[in-house]
């Protein structure tokens, strides 16, 4: 028996130490390689930062675009506009928005409307860094109300339209968003909108919408016979430099939207994402130069540069699935949506300055309805009524905002005031105030 | 026996199980660590998506510097020019370019002229996610219509210039492009150039100079007693934004030219031609201040800003073997040529209304001619004869597209058009409506 | 015996093998799985990279900021003041700085002041690429020298102030820099800075207020009865464009002073860091905009656009430890900086153009003393100790420097140069040549 011991002990040594010491190999080799979990965590939470810089650079983009198709006298409001309202959306997406879309939603309307603290660093558990993806999503609701501010400038006051960003960025975007991003009633419905074509950009649509009906046409605008009268901008290359910045954002924007770097799919997934929003915006700007060269004889730069725009929204509601020659269609019929909708509106007697009402609001729409055509997940039906039920509530409740603000502070700065521009009013410092007045000074 | 057979058991189940719990482990395990070609395949994807972003906003840089070079009566036309160009090449270089560059060259003259879809992302094998890779090169192949815009600018008429980048993008650059990164005959012989001295900036700059020749110089420009005249760019700080932009960008187009990220010997030269890259242009600047002071005994700020743009060309040929010394001496040679080449052109009376033709095509002669003095790979013998053969290929092609042009359609304004500028003839809208003559209007 | 020499042996082989076989599986599966040394060093060489990028990009933000804050003559002079302060940095911290300020510091005052070459790609050990340290803080200490320019424009002759910018890179900054993150004897005592609230932008503050008393103020500033004569810039989008910018870069600039990126609880930190970082600079907008409007009842763009940049620099001395309320809390302070101490500077006849004096050196002091309040590893009295030795330091040196250039080359242009605007005269080309005189031309 004795000498069994020595084999069997080492026998059981074996089969105990084996696994053991292969679990010690293991967990000094531990050391040496990279968790996936670990990898995952730092790559997605990467994504959303990148991501997230890129998309609060379409602040910059939107508060140039907005100042070079301002006129002049107007150009300092409209950048103190553009940085203040990417200031309260930060501070209202924080305070209020966040958990409204997110915390809690669950099928239903909305979520709670708490702020809770980002956790410290070594508690940050989850797949990605929570104030990540704070981040990503506050730069996403900054975009809707840059969308606003395009629409009604030249004519509104500043704190007005300061109140009604603290309301949009903090209860109704957050509120339309839970529905879907939240995993609210729309998302349990099948809704189907990757990267906001509809929450973001309808949503800053109808939100200028509504509030371009009730604060009225610039003065002077819409002659009583009937004629539109030109009012130009004040700097094109500001607008071209805008529509650059906002183009470059838009890889974060969409490519981000993936929500995850950590598997080669979703790296791939990125990947086609950027490839097609690029092809789409593409074919938003040369469906315009084409359109307007037949249309007009001539070429229209703020067309050419709201195509690309409504070719990048048009690719938001799904820039994954379409091969690149859908991608470019997609985009195409935004470009095209640019060149008859623009016209409409002043027919309408809608007064768009930079005309976010085509490329963000119309084109989103298009974008939303299309994606069944790639998507085999999302249907028509279900798109319409997400497209209608998000409509209607920010249409009504951002209205119903305008309509209060007019009739107790007042939206709207005076005939006098409107005729000496805003800078002068309210900021009290010309946005060019050494350059002395040009062939078309209004 | 009997007693033989606990430890004969426990012995044959250590020998089976040691291993396979340890494999148990190690698969369990293999859940939780990163698989090595799953990390290289997202690293290298994210160098390509982030290199590409860089290099898309390039785009943005060229029509910023354009716009600030040319006289104000063509601001809107330039930025036209490049956002159109910027949607063509991404249109062009996705139908035929690609492939043509890169689909079964083999040592040979030119690909496949036929566009493949980007694999599906959960069939997306190989090394990097492929729509990255088109992303990528597809800026490349921008970048180089890009060059061709601002020489040209203020006297060619918007269709041609399309239809020649459409042919540019799309043929051009990526029969010459499929030479060497292709994998082409001119790497076969050993032809060395890393991010595209020549491949992209000396082809943009050799279509420029045909289409210079064969367009003219702007009226005026070219005294009939041999003076020059000044015909100062309307805005310098949008032109430094351009130069700024291009410098941020020329990160991703050599960093991201290593390809690869998933090793650190890749992240090591990442980041090698990151601070190559950024002294060579730091040196091209200061060689001209230095320089320009002592011959003029002033400054001049356009030629600072195109001795940054020459010292970044310069580098682009080989911006991972040099030491800073040699990066700096690199890159202030390009400075060098910027301060003598700039009248040198004048003087022949090529007309190149932004030094497009100095600092892309003769900085992107000297960079690449000067690889082998830090990458014993390279010959001078094989690095002229790229440059020889590229130039020539480019040279004679892009003059017979501009000249069949030219004798079809007609490149060139008429001289009325001209004197009222482009801006009112084909885009309708002035750059700047509101702003007065100022002293130097022409 | 026999019959137990199977057993024994089966157990020995278990006991040899199943570790072994385990270990072999691991190491056939090494190639497979990815090491974390490696992703370590290719995800902090990334940040730095990223970083690096995004700092360098704020060089083209203060261009722009400070193109938009001076008038229209001065503007050719402070880009190229711009661009040629970031290549001479970039050559300084490369042949001085970097060495003096990293290598051998040892609690000590000062490191080695010569340049070590980057090492090969394959021989470049440690947690990161050598080059992406060396890029990621040669930025910083760009951002120092741009500081500068902006308080001192629109007076100063180019060549003593690039003379000022090579000392400060080469020799000021960096010394002040490696008692702290050189490991030096204030980062022996504890003081805490980090990303630079002292470091990069109280250090850029103080030799711009040495400047600025040597220098004297504008022309006209301050007229004979006390009253402070307005000079407002020449365009507030291009200064609205440049806020936006550094508000980008600041990401980069506090995110990846975070250093690391390997670990989730690096990836947590950093997103901690953005979310702050944001929070703080919109705080500061916000801070001025209510206090401006109820101290003057109406805006100033400009005072909103240097409350951003103040809450920005505020944070920078402790982006990570604060929550969001405090991170708000510390930005807002920042804009309540601004609209105090903007004209108590012309109360003193201290002439700071931009206003960097405020947003840089006040914020900056304000930001590093708050460290303590939400860092229990900071001490109220270690950081006063360390804003008093860095600013006496730096503000007797750069006065020194200064002085010496007064003395010697002068440093100030004529009056009737400073009359004529220094486009003219040092850098022979207008800014905007072709804009006529508008009503508030000086």
């Amino acid at each position: 028996m004795k000498k069994q011991i020595i084999p069997l002990f080492l026998g059981l040594l074996g089969l105990m130490t084996g696994p053991l010491l292969a679990q010690d190999t293991a967990s000094s080799e531990a050391v040496a390689y990279a968790k996936a979990s670990d990898m995952s965590y730092i790559l997605n939470t990467l994504l959303f930062l990148i991501g997230g810089f890129l998309v609060m650079w379409m602040a910059a983009g939107f508060a140039m675009l907005e100042a070079g198709l301002v006129r002049t006298k107007n150009v300092s409001m409209q950048c103190l506009k553009n940085i203040s309202l990417f200031s309260v959306a930060g501070i209202m997406f924080w305070l209020v928005g966040y958990n409204l879309m997110y915390d809690g939603v669950d099928g239903g309307f909305m979520g709670t409307p708490f702020p809770k603290d980002i956790p410290a660093p070594g508690e940050d558990a989850g797949d990605y860094a929570a104030a990540s993806d704070w981040f990503f999503q506050m730069v996403f609701c900054a975009t809707t109300a840059s969308i606003v501010s395009g629409t009604l400038a030249e004519r509104i006051k500043f704190w007005p339209f300061i109140i009604f960003t603290t309301i949009l960025t903090g209860i109704l975007y957050p509120i339309t968003g839970s529905w879907e991003w939240g995993a609210g009633w729309l998302d349990a419905k099948g809704f189907s909108d990757f990267a906001g074509s509809t929450l973001v950009h309808s949503v800053g649509g109808w939100a200028a919408l509504a509030g371009a009906l009730i604060l009225g046409a610039r003065k002077g605008k819409y002659a009583a016979d009937g004629r539109v009268i030109p009012m130009p901008g004040s700097s094109m290359p500001l607008a071209t430099l805008g529509t650059f910045i906002l183009w470059l954002g838009w890889f974060g924007f969409n490519g981000a939207s993936q929500l995850a770097m950590g598997t080669i799919e979703d790296a791939s997934s990125i990947s086609r994402i950027f490839a097609n929003t690029n092809i789409a915006a593409a074919a938003g700007v040369v469906a315009v130069i084409i359109l307007t060269q037949i249309l007009y004889k001539r070429m229209d730069i703020s067309m050419a540069l709201n195509g690309a725009l409504a070719g990048l929204v048009s690719i938001t509601a799904e820039p994954l699935t379409p091969n690149m020659y859908q991608a470019a269609l997609i985009g195409a019929v935004g470009g095209v949506i640019v060149v008859f909708v623009v016209p409409l509106l002043d027919k309408l007697k809608i007064d768009d300055v930079v005309g976010a009402i085509p490329v963000h609001l119309i084109a989103g729409i298009w974008g939303t309805l299309i994606v069944p055509l790639t998507n085999s997940d999302a249907t028509y039906g279900i798109q319409l009524l997400g497209v209608i039920a998000i409509g209607a509530f920010t249409f009504i409740a951002s209205g119903l905002v305008w309509y209060i603000l007019k009739l107790t502070i007042g939206i709207r700065v005076s005939d006098a005031e409107e005729a000496m521009g805003l800078d002068k009013v309210e900021v009290g410092v010309e946005a060019y105030p050494e350059f002395g007045q040009g062939s078309a000074r209004l």
